[in-house]
């Protein structure tokens, strides 16, 4: 592909050569699941629900502001309240209503073609004071809950590796990785699905970066990274579902 | 192209297929403009600069909380004062430093390959209780001024027509039309610069949501637009700059 065929990309040329009655959606082909399946004996962890307004009040104003890329986190963990906080801020829904899950941020169509995934290294629950299992897990933004997918020995390292040696990928209190189900957007849009699901994990990313300044945390969002190597990580097929956009968490 | 090389496109598979010594940066070609150069006879209205958190002092939280997408909109206008917080908040400028600027939102590498474009309806300064002459105008993030392009007869359908027929293009009182000038990422990362743009979008899109939300104005982002049509309408080539997305604004 040439230059003009990446910028192609970005443009919306591409939806006055498609036929959208057929499309999945217009077919009738069953809508695709909201959320990703997961197995009832799965372990899971309840994230915390609150009027979040009145445990944060950093002004919108003052989280624009004070924004700026972050890469060098102390030690302290991040707690689940934190932690709850930042999901909703990102992922959560607002309102479920069967087909749809509306989201605290916006996505082209409803779609949300996003899940999210979480390098833990270093939170603890408020309630318990116990930590929460350094592995990688997923969020549940239906039920608002954590699901524990598998711990794994070095896995700040391998998440610099797959970084291209970006420490701050791995030395976080949590690292958020978004990755697409691309089918979701693509059921509803067919090819005109791509760039729009970019702009989503940019919704996604900016929410991110706001909600780290009201719990006193740093992000920085990291778009390079290695395709293969972290997919693999994550144990997804790289066709179906990839990685797309990451954001390390941490105090500082 | 099929859909795989859509997907492809959502990767970050590329970067390892380029050599990043021979991009234009690495070659030690002169950085492109970090704002599109003007006439110095063309018209400029200065926007308001201030301590935003003083005057529009709605919480992060909040602000998530209640964004939803809205398209309808009454007849009153925006002042002058909630079009420069809207301009702050989704491109200004925080530090300016020679060949880079950071902005109120993070880009990649800080190249910020966008311009802000504002169809103008319904916009009236708050210090001389004038109304901004309807017409397009482009924000200049470096002096935090509007530069007026020109006016055009029906400007109000023309938007409506560039967006298949979204009315609310249309019937706001402004709207955002972001441009990308791809080179200015391309100089940086080559072909590895187009996700990374529409990501950039993606982030100035929510910071027009929340900004919104505190001005007690509403907006839903549109990504479905007539490309070549909306691209002859702002006088762009298509080529090194074009649209990308877009965001009526109005009261409710």
């Amino acid at each position: 592909m040439d230059l003009n065929q990446y910028r192609y990309f970005l443009k919306d040329s591409i939806r006055k050569t498609i036929d959208f009655s057929k499309t999945d959606q217009n077919k009738g082909i069953d809508t695709p699941p909201i959320e990703k399946p997961y197995s009832p004996d799965a372990k899971r962890i309840e994230l915390i629900t609150t009027d979040w307004h009145e445990i944060y009040d950093i002004t919108l104003s003052e989280a624009i502001k004070n924004r700026e890329s972050r890469r060098k986190y102390n030690q302290d963990p991040l707690t689940l309240m934190e932690l709850s906080f930042l999901l909703w801020a990102t992922q959560g829904v607002r309102l479920y209503a069967g087909n749809y899950a509306f989201r605290n941020v916006p996505s082209a169509g409803c779609r949300h073609a996003l899940e999210t995934y979480l390098a833990v290294f270093n939170v603890e629950s408020s309630q318990t004071g116990k930590e929460l299992e350094p592995g990688l897990y997923r969020y549940l933004p239906l039920t608002h809950e954590l699901l524990f997918e598998f711990s794994k020995e070095n896995l700040s390292d391998e998440m610099i590796m797959a970084t291209f040696g970006q420490n701050f990928a791995g030395q976080s209190a949590v690292t958020f990785i978004w990755s697409a189900i691309p089918y979701r957007m693509e059921w509803r849009y067919g090819l005109d699905s791509h760039k729009v699901i970019a702009m989503d994990a940019g919704h996604v990313g900016q929410n991110m970066y706001l909600a780290c300044e009201a719990i006193g945390a740093g992000t920085c969002a990291i778009g390079a990274y290695d395709q293969e190597y972290l997919d693999e990580l994550l144990r997804l097929d790289g066709k179906d579902e990839f990685s797309i956009y990451l954001a390390p968490v941490g105090k500082y």
